[in-house]
C-alpha cells in the first residue's frame, strides 16, 4: 500500500469513511476544505455526519451495500477501529483500504496489540491472555495486584473494564466480563497519560503533533492540554516511539497512540487507535494542517502538512448535558465551540468539545 | 433586529444562505462545526456548497422557490452582496434576514454606499455620480484626473472599472460602462490597502478581526498579509471606523471593509461587503472563531466569538490554473491549502486558496 509508485489523489476524488460519527463529520469538514468529496457507511440512522455527506446506511454485514459503498468512492479509510474486519476486507476487495486490515486486526484486540507493541519494541505494562479463572489465577500470580482485567474486544471509553485490587477481587471481576476473552493488565501507577498523534503518508513520511496530556474522568476522555507538562527529552521519546509503531505497522494515516508516563520517566503504551482521535481534536485551531486534513492527506497519498502548533491549546469534551451550556461557552475568550448535532443527548455521550487556545509560552 | 430581545437560534437550527459559491461552502463548514444546519440558494447548478448542504436550485426571482427556500429555514443571510433586493425581500417576508435589505441596499450601490459613509462621518476619496457625457464632464471638472470611473451596481473584482489618466480619455471610459449608471471617484494613490473584517451581534456588541494588508493585481485580490504594516494607532482608527460603519447600519452579521490607507496617514473607506469577505480567509487558521462561524454567530443571536489572533498569516488566492500546482502547496511548511471543488478552471477564476501561518512577531 505504501511506497513511492502511488499516485496521489487529485481533487474531486471521493473518500469513503465507514463509520459517520463525529469523527466522519469532522473529516467530511476537513474534506470539503480539501476540495474533495465523501461517502461515508454507518448502520444508525441519521449519524452526525449524514449533515454533510452522503451516508450509506447498512448493517456491517451487507455485503451488497459495502460493494455500493466502495463503488461510489476512490479510496476508503475508517472513522472507528471496531468497524468488523469482514467489512473492512469486503470493502478492499474493491478499493484500497487505509490504514488496512491488519492494523485494524492489531488495534481491535488488547492481547494482539501488545503483542505486537512488545515486538514492535515498545514497552507496555505487564499484561497475560485471560479466557477462565484458571487463566486468570495464573496471571494474577505473574503480574501481581493492583491490575485491570479488560475485554479483549469491543471496549471504549472504560467500557468492559475491571479493576482488581487484591486476588480476591478476581471471580468477580472475571464475571464482569460476561465471558468474553480478557486480558489482565499490571496497574501502572502512572506520573501522567500522553497521547501522541501521529501520521504517515503513503510515501512512508512521518509526522508527529505534539504531545497532550490526557485527563480522564469515569474512563471518558475529559480534558487534552498541549504541550503536556513534560520536558524536550521526554517529548522526542514519545514522539519516537509513534513513529516506531506506525512504521511497523507499514500503517498509512493518523493513529493515536496513548502513552503513560511514569514517574521513573518510562513510556508504556497503553493503546493505539488507528485513526483520527479524540484527543488531537485540538489540532483544529491550533495547527494550519489538523488530524482531519493529515488523515485525508495520507490516505489519498497527499504530501502529509506540518504539524506545527502556533498556540498552546486545552480541549475538553462537553459530555451528555454539558453541551447544554453553550450560550456560557460561546463567550468565553479565546474559545471555539463544536457541536456535532447529536438530537439526543445521554449522560456521558460525546455531544461536542471546546477547545481553548492561549499564546505559546 | 437587534436588540436584547432576540433569543439566540439553538443548536440544530437551519440557517439559509442566499448564493452557494465558495463562501457559501465555508459558512457550510463553520455551521457543521457549531451543530447548525443550513440550506442554499443558488441559480447555478452543482455550486461549490451543493457538496455540504443542500440547495434550492432556482432563478431568482422564482417567489415560489425562494418561498420553499425560507420555508426550511430559521434564519437567512448572504454569501453574495449582489443577490437581487426583490429575492431578499420575498426572504425576508417569512424569515429574518442577516444583514438587512438595508444593508445590501447600500452596498449594491456605489453612490449609495458614499453617501452612506459620508453621513457616518467616515472619509472616502472624492465621488460624483455620472449618468452621461454631460455629467461625466461636470464630475471630472470638480474631481480631477487621474480618476477611476465604475459602474455603480454589480462590479466586482476589478470588472466595470475604467481609469481616466486625462480628461481625453472620459469618451472610452464612459462607452465601457455599456451605458450602466456610473460613479467617478478621485484616484486614490494609497501607500496600501486595508481591509477590516468586522462583526456586529444581535445584541450590538462589535467584533474587529486584526487589519490586514491587501494585494490586488489586475482587480483581483492576490494576498491579504496580517497583520498590516500600520502602528498600532491606525489600527485603531482603522478598527473604529469599521465599527462606526455597522452601527450606523445597525447591521448584524460580518462585513469587509476596504479602506485606503494614505501616506498623510488618512484612511478613506472604498468599499464594504455586507458578507464574509475573501480578505477575511486568514482568520480559518489564525483565530479561534473564524469569519464564518463569527457571521453564523452574529446571524443565530449567539454571542460575538473573541477575534484574537494567535499568528501571523498571509492569504493568498489560488486563480484558474494556479491550484492545478496543489501537491507543492501542500508540501509548503506551515501552510493550509484549500480547495472549492469547482469542477471547471477559468482564468482568473477562484479555485482555492493558501493561507501561510508564521509565529506572532
Amino acid at each position: 500500500m505504501t511506497g513511492p509508485e502511488s499516485a496521489p489523489l487529485a481533487p474531486g476524488a471521493t473518500v469513503g469513511v465507514l463509520g459517520a460519527g463525529q469523527l466522519g463529520r469532522m473529516l467530511a469538514v476537513a474534506a470539503a476544505r480539501m476540495g474533495l468529496r465523501m461517502v461515508l457507511f454507518d448502520p444508525a440512522p441519521d449519524p452526525p455526519a449524514a449533515h454533510l455527506a452522503p451516508v450509506v446506511t447498512a448493517a456491517w454485514d451487507d455485503e451488497r451495500a459495502l460493494a455500493a459503498f466502495a463503488a461510489r468512492a476512490d479510496v476508503a479509510t475508517l472513522e472507528f477501529e471496531n468497524a468488523p474486519l469482514h467489512a473492512v476486507e469486503t470493502v478492499a476487495a474493491h478499493i484500497p483500504v487505509r490504514p488496512g486490515p491488519r492494523a485494524l486486526a492489531v488495534a481491535q484486540d488488547r492481547v494482539t496489540e501488545k503483542r505486537f507493541l512488545r515486538e514492535a519494541g515498545v514497552e507496555t505494562a505487564p499484561f497475560a491472555a485471560v479466557d477462565d479463572a484458571e487463566s486468570l489465577r495464573a496471571a494474577l500470580a505473574e503480574i501481581g495486584a493492583p491490575a485491570v482485567l479488560k475485554t479483549r474486544r469491543l471496549g471504549y471509553d472504560g467500557k468492559g473494564q475491571a479493576r482488581i485490587a487484591a486476588p480476591e477481587e478476581a471471580a468477580s471481576a472475571l464475571a464482569a466480563m460476561k465471558g468474553a476473552p480478557a486480558i489482565l493488565e499490571g496497574w501502572a501507577p502512572f506520573a501522567r497519560e500522553l497521547s501522541v498523534i501521529v501520521a504517515r503518508g503513503a510515501d512512508g513520511s512521518v509526522a508527529c503533533y505534539d504531545p497532550g496530556e490526557n485527563l480522564h474522568e469515569n474512563g471518558v476522555l475529559r480534558r487534552t492540554t498541549v504541550p503536556a507538562a513534560v520536558d524536550a527529552e521526554t517529548s522526542a521519546r514519545a514522539r519516537a516511539t509513534a513513529r516506531r509503531i506506525v512504521e511497523a505497522l507499514d500503517y498509512v494515516g493518523v493513529m493515536g497512540v496513548e502513552l503513560f508516563h511514569m514517574a521513573d520517566g518510562r513510556l508504556l503504551a497503553n493503546e493505539i487507535a488507528p485513526r483520527v482521535h479524540n484527543t488531537g481534536h485540538w489540532t483544529i485551531e491550533a495547527c494550519a494542517v489538523d488530524q482531519f486534513a493529515q488523515h485525508l492527506r495520507a490516505v489519498c497519498g497527499w504530501p502529509l502538512g506540518d504539524p506545527v502548533r502556533h498556540a498552546d491549546a486545552a480541549m475538553e469534551n462537553l459530555l451528555g448535558e454539558e453541551a447544554a451550556d453553550w450560550v456560557r461557552i460561546a463567550r468565553e475568550p479565546g474559545t471555539a465551540l463544536h457541536l456535532y448535532g447529536k438530537s439526543e443527548s445521554r449522560p456521558g455521550r460525546k455531544m461536542g468539545h471546546l477547545t481553548r487556545l492561549s499564546p505559546r509560552r
